[in-house]
């Protein structure tokens, strides 16, 4: 077992992995930069290691310095977290090479999984759906013209260097993608540097579910999956466990495919595969899969009963998977909202300050996880999340109530938060009703600005 | 559906039900009195109304105010949540006859269950045992060793106007009965202006076990057992759900006596049939029923995932149970800490006083129910409990690591807690272990003092 934990992160997320290490009797290192000196994580473990300038890029980022401070304190593992060096293959390996177990799956699975075309190849002998489409660059208008056939329209022309939403054009028919294919390698070239392209289709009103796999290298788990389709600027807001509507059929099928691809890789540890979903052709598409714990895992812990940070670490020592498929039992339904310290009125600019007051909502089957606490300052050096609130209730429509509830709770000074706006969201009939994609929310904030509303 | 909703109560248990309140839509009174003007429940809800001065014996006892209060703010409803006047027939009287309704049972069931004799009767009826002994007070030596002999040895001498563990002797046999009884009388009619003695079996290292039960006055449910043996000075300080190391047919029979006692008095709403457990012969007795929703309830919502509240709110409203016993679902395990502002080191004398800083644990599976915010006071008028600490997991042994991780996490300043001296219980061996019994802390404390620890 794991007697000294290295937690290579900082915020919510480290605070959630020493809590777990503690539970387990396992002694903890934080790692910090100078500005976050005073944080909740570095107070909250058993010892501490400054390891740089507040840039990310001369602290959490730097491989060598927590690597360097995991020998000399003599932690036996390092769990990465979310972000950061998460799914860093050399991170990864360069743990190993110091005979550090690495709280994760192997440098090879990450970097299997990080590479788009390989991850897709994967998912194919797997036999788990990707997008129709080139599956790689496209040499000129007659491959073009041909995928798109294949593919079915619309379709959309992507920047192979892209990402992220960005260099993505939709064309209706071949006349379109005939017109556009030409600038749009001028428009990839400019804008990354690359005029690859490849062509895709393009599914309207999509929306994006994940499930949540485990595996110890020999068993492979599923724990249903997460609706995460709220979101504004491809940045989730709210997720839920599970996606609601989802056909009973749609799920198995999906929950199948996400093992399927955890046992093609032989994968260890917590995973997460995500789908694109058209809710018009009752289809999913395997997208990417995260090498890593998510921010939204509470929602899957609430509604299973699996604390998935402690299984982290349990099979990270060496144990096999606690638990087998046929244990893991849903109840209930679960939300997450991130508050986020950001202010609404001007497009969501990060709000950094001090925590002169905060006061978080409480009571039954509320869940919170921040990395702050009254006093504490929100640095400008990092994302703006301020807390997760989590709530779980036996059927949607009473955790919807129990969330709306909870957010009228928040208590927030010296910062602007996003309690308020994601109050509204809870509101919006569409979210209640289940019926919201990838893009619905954008649409509903720019509906609601050109009504002359507050966004 | 009940629409406005006065609560007749303080601190957490008023914030409680606010808080369900709130997730039905109901709009909310609170009533308080002028040491609570700033508390947490008079901020939290919708309308406010002072009733009276400090002392709970001219507000929070004061029966007229409040159903005037009731009538004069238009509720519909009111919750007497726990102590107070919760348990008082006469003020769910006043309040019926206020054409209010009162969400709990009827004042005739309050009244039965109120009057030991009557109780006990009831139990009787419903085939539920109760203690072996005299019944009722014993008129002489004679009547008393009948009695004894009918119970068996050792047996217990209680003054009839007694209660609380006060007012009671143990024999081991007819000689030291002999012996005891004049002196037992003598002691009852000094102390409670009362000699009358009853005789019941004494049981030895008994555990205090209760048992949840729901009722809409047709349908009858259980929601499992709660263990509530940890006590100091008949207080519990600590509650599990389920009782550790119950044998599973102990576990049927006393929820089917509970669920049987329940529908013997057609009952109505949330009740707790508590239970007298002797492990060596395994042989239960009733005690006694609560008919109000216990300060404890956290641990049975969070191992059947039922909302106790809300379904005393929706029964109340003249809906039936919305669940079925066979819908009623175990899973893993949880433990509840009343955190008190108390002192350990000086007897837990109250420490009240303003919270300069309250700090409590969050993470997953973890629930803080408060009447507290950081910068409240703490009054030297009421009860000290400053917040509920609760925890679940999916084992006793992970659920015991959890809450002393919790319990590490808590900081308050301003009042002294039992913070300190509950993370130390949670190590007792005993504890871990599971055996444990009313009296149990009370020696373990004598012996700590012995040895010269600190209390």
């Amino acid at each position: 077992m794991v007697r000294k934990l290295l937690v290579a992160n900082r915020g919510e997320i480290a605070v959630r992995i020493i809590r777990a290490a503690r539970e387990l009797g396992i002694s903890t290192v934080a790692v910090y930069s100078e500005a976050d000196q005073e944080a909740l994580h570095v107070r909250m473990a058993d010892e501490r290691v400054l390891i740089g300038p507040p840039a990310a890029s001369r602290s959490y980022l730097d491989m060598d310095a927590i690597v360097t401070a995991a020998v000399d304190l003599g932690a036996d593992a390092v769990h990465p977290g979310y972000g950061f060096l998460s799914e860093r293959a050399e991170f990864a390996q360069k743990v190993a090479d110091a005979r550090v177990t690495f709280v994760g799956p192997s440098a090879r699975t990450i970097r299997l999984m990080g590479d788009k075309a390989r991850a897709r190849s994967a998912a194919d002998e797997a036999g788990v759906p990707t997008v129709p489409g080139s599956a790689g660059p496209v040499d000129g208008l007659p491959e073009a013209l041909a995928a798109a056939e294949r593919a079915g329209y619309p379709v959309a022309i992507k920047a192979a260097a892209g990402g992220g939403g960005r260099g993505i054009r939709v064309v209706a028919d071949a006349a379109e993608l005939a017109e556009a294919l030409p600038v749009a390698q001028a428009e990839a070239q400019a804008a990354f540097g690359s005029g690859l392209v490849y062509i895709e289709r393009f599914v309207e009103h999509a929306r994006h579910i994940e499930v949540q796999v485990f595996g110890d290298g020999e068993n492979f788990v599923h724990l249903g999956e997460r609706e995460c389709s709220m979101q504004r600027r491809r940045q989730k807001v709210l997720e839920e466990a599970g996606a609601p509507g989802l056909p009973e059929n749609v799920r198995n099928a999906m929950t199948d495919a996400a093992v399927a691809l955890a046992k093609v890789a032989a994968y260890t540890g917590a995973g997460t595969v995500e789908f694109l979903y058209d809710p018009a052709t009752e289809e999913f598409y395997f997208i990417e899969m995260n090498t890593r714990i998510q921010v939204e895992h509470p929602v899957t812990e609430m509604v299973t009963g699996r604390d998935l940070v402690r299984e982290q670490l349990t099979v990270a020592s060496g144990a096999p998977l606690s638990f087998a498929q046929s244990d893991v039992e849903f109840r209930g339904h679960a939300i997450e909202v991130r508050l986020n310290a950001e202010n609404p009125e001007f497009s969501f600019m990060p709000s950094p300050g001090v925590l002169s007051a905060m006061r978080m909502p409480g009571g039954p089957f509320v869940r919170i996880d921040s990395g702050f606490e009254p006093g504490g300052e929100v640095s400008p050096f990092y994302d703006s999340l301020l807390a997760k609130i989590v709530v779980w209730s036996d059927t949607r429509a009473s955790a919807i109530a129990r969330m709306a509830r909870t957010l009228d709770e928040v208590e927030v000074e010296g910062v602007v938060t996003t309690a308020g706006f994601m109050r509204s969201v809870i509101d919006i009939e569409e979210f209640r009703e289940g019926r919201y994609h990838t893009t619905f929310l954008e649409g509903w904030m720019a509906g609601r600005n050109k009504s002359g509303g507050n966004a």
